[in-house]
């Protein structure tokens, strides 16, 4: 077999076998394809598609090139979370704790931020002496025990993904649907929960930038899981605004606390309560009215707040802080972004916004950077916000007061605003299941 | 500007600007734009195509990565000739002297061979002695005393396409026109011959398997030849089964003296005799009867083969085998392969028919292979000939039984017999100039 015939075939818009797929992830990532071949097979594929057969099995490789994590001691009420990536989305610190004070076993590897998304570890580390690691042992053990652990994603687990997403972003093969369903999918396989709720994103921040995208995405997602016997849903979730009010790791995480304490932005709460449904309903077998009343009284009833505090504490960090959330650090400097018009907020630029959250150091460009836990952005208006002039836009939050200059810049522009309240876009677009 | 700006925007189809094009083939041979991303590009390009523009920029920034040839000492009436490859074709060998004896200048660089096709190059070193490498002063010096000088591409010659195609060979990104344009046509410019005649060849062993590709690769290549101001002709020639009886490099230099002998096959000198037309009608100026005239003239009347007697005795080569073809060296072993039944020949893979050249000995598989210069095939029947059981139909040459074995096997399964005479396809499909 030869990686030329392969990429021939799919420049041809040909389907591929299942043992040209396997040879393909097997040899690559052993290092015996060169990535400038599987730079071209990508690119194919980018421009060809895949049949939804390719799709499950190279789903099904890149889970089996590493290690695939077996939760069966923990039974069947495993549940993962996966979010495609926006802009302030701080809801697994939410949803993870209210399932897991509902008896749902969360057992979570989760990412760091780079670009304009930020990431859940990184939100973690917030708190002081958060382990995002630990031995597979003390990993089960604390699931079992609490009902809930996360740490980042550990070394082996899908390392052709890992090989196949650097090469990937840099050769602009990203946007492809079967790329990103292998690649998103064969990790939740391999990291062993039975049921996965997806939280598929489209708009501005987005990557998919129409929900017709993201819902064809989100079904491509559904159906292999659901092929691979486990339970899976998705959720087609408005990212043209960033969710909630914060951007940035500590002011998120405060964010999210707000929630689980009953308050918090409207939007955040009800895209972490759709999420928190669908994962009572898949992971514990229940209707959906009762799972979704089941996840408010997690709430009204303290007992979600109660198990982050003590999922915090279990894992090393800080638990006083999740109480008492005025004793986390607060930035050096700040400033307002004033409107300088009366009218509406047409438009957000939010994958700018992103930017410029990470322009005040809140998030990182390259790998190597380190993050600033106290920068951000405090978001006062959103899209379809009436403002006069004068009127606060949004507090920045930063190390210094250049990178406010420069955050302060991005800032604005990524608004659009106008005479004419724009039309609103629902939250949730759809909701899919198998 | 990125690379991988670029990458995206030819992924979805957008024209490219020159600066862009420019930025590419600059930064990709300084060795600043890595292999995986160029190929990422190359695939994007052969599915989503080129405007004319971006192939006319495409080419020029080619022939500008290197040096430029100039070959405006030798006057107005230089003349070049590509073919983009077949197996059999030693045309070179053959209008390369005709229209040298009538006064136009041949100031050439060819190619070796590898794969199914062979080279020119290494058809000339058939003659022991042959210089195939001549200082820049003595290539101009020759072809400005005796009209005609044939020697290997020089190292910076187009670099970039040398590097473009090293990497297009292994990513499955050969076949697409304004690559292939940009790729030939960037070294004919390079080179500096203002008359330029392409042989552009269809069939079972070309790459291009359609008359009609070949056909719109030729405008392509014309087109742009002439908006850079040179004056371009393009032949569309059936490649459906090998040119002449001969493949293999002595073989095919013995065949090439007999046209110029006034002998040989009908298609070899009808194809070779189109190609001279052009190139005279082209580089001297003459209409199409006259020139045609003048070319049949320079054989009958011998002053064609004793120009190429000149040219390999003053490039150093042992010219009285060209005299006497006898003398040249033929191979220890040979066997006549047999027709099994009554019948026509109804196709020929061409393709395959160079592959059981080059197993017998006579070309390279990888470019360190040593070629067997007298090693080849004499095809004693055609597709559209009959054959009876036990006719010869071809005679196989080579160094060893067990390369016959081989190349025998690879012969026979070239052929397809059947019962009925198949359509006889026309030999010179098109003329294309402009």
């Amino acid at each position: 077999m030869h990686i030329y015939d392969i990429i021939t075939k799919k420049k041809h818009g040909e389907e591929l076998t299942d043992s040209e797929i396997e040879f393909f992830i097997k040899e690559y990532t052993a290092g015996n394809i060169p990535d400038y071949q599987a730079s071209a097979l990508l690119m194919a594929v980018c421009l060809k598609g895949c049949t939804d057969n390719e799709t499950a099995t190279l789903t099904q490789a890149i889970c089996d090139s590493g290690d695939v994590v077996d939760l069966s001691l923990l039974g069947d009420g495993t549940v993962d979370k996966h979010s495609t990536g926006g802009v302030g989305d701080k809801t697994t610190l939410i949803v993870a704790p209210i399932v897991a004070s509902l008896g749902a076993k969360v057992a979570k590897m989760s990412g760091r931020g780079l670009g304009h998304t930020g990431g859940t570890v990184d939100k973690l580390e917030s708190f002081p002496g958060y382990k995002t690691s630990l031995s597979p042992e003390d990993f089960l053990k604390q699931v079992k025990r609490i009902g809930i652990a996360v740490i980042g994603q550990s070394g082996n687990l899908a390392p052709a993904d890992k090989k196949l997403y650097a090469l990937r972003d840099v050769t602009a093969t990203v946007d492809s649907i079967p790329l990103i369903t292998s690649s998103i999918m064969g990790k939740k396989l391999a990291a062993g929960s039975q049921s996965i709720v997806l939280d598929v994103k489209y708009g501005s921040g987005s990557f998919m930038k129409s929900a017709e995208a993201s819902e064809a995405l989100a079904r491509c997602m559904v159906d292999i899981g659901y092929k691979r016997g486990r339970r899976v849903s998705a959720l087609i979730t408005n990212m043209d605004v960033p969710l909630g009010h914060a951007v940035g790791n500590i002011l998120e995480v405060k964010e999210a606390i707000e929630v689980l304490s009953g308050k918090g932005p409207t939007d955040l709460r009800e895209v972490a309560l759709s999420l928190a449904t669908e994962m009572t309903k898949l992971s514990l077998g229940k209707e959906a009215l009762t799972a979704r009343r089941m996840c408010e009284d997690a709430i009204s009833s303290g007992k979600a707040l109660k198990k982050l505090v003590e999922w915090i504490g279990e894992q090393g960090g800080d638990s006083s802080l999740a109480l008492d959330t005025s004793k986390f650090p607060s930035a050096p400097c700040k400033r307002e972004v004033l409107a300088d018009r009366d009218g509406y907020i047409t438009a957000m630029n939010t994958e700018a916004i992103g930017l410029a959250s990470v322009s005040l150091g809140a998030g990182r460009v390259t790998k190597d950077d380190v993050i600033d836990f106290t920068a951000g952005i405090i978001i006062e208006k959103k899209t379809g916000d009436a403002v006069r002039a004068g009127d606060v836009l949004a507090t920045l939050y930063s190390s210094s007061e250049e990178r406010l200059d420069e955050g302060e810049r991005v800032y604005l522009s990524a608004l659009t605003l106008g005479d004419d309240r724009p039309e609103e876009l629902p939250l949730i677009h759809n909701v899919i299941s198998k």
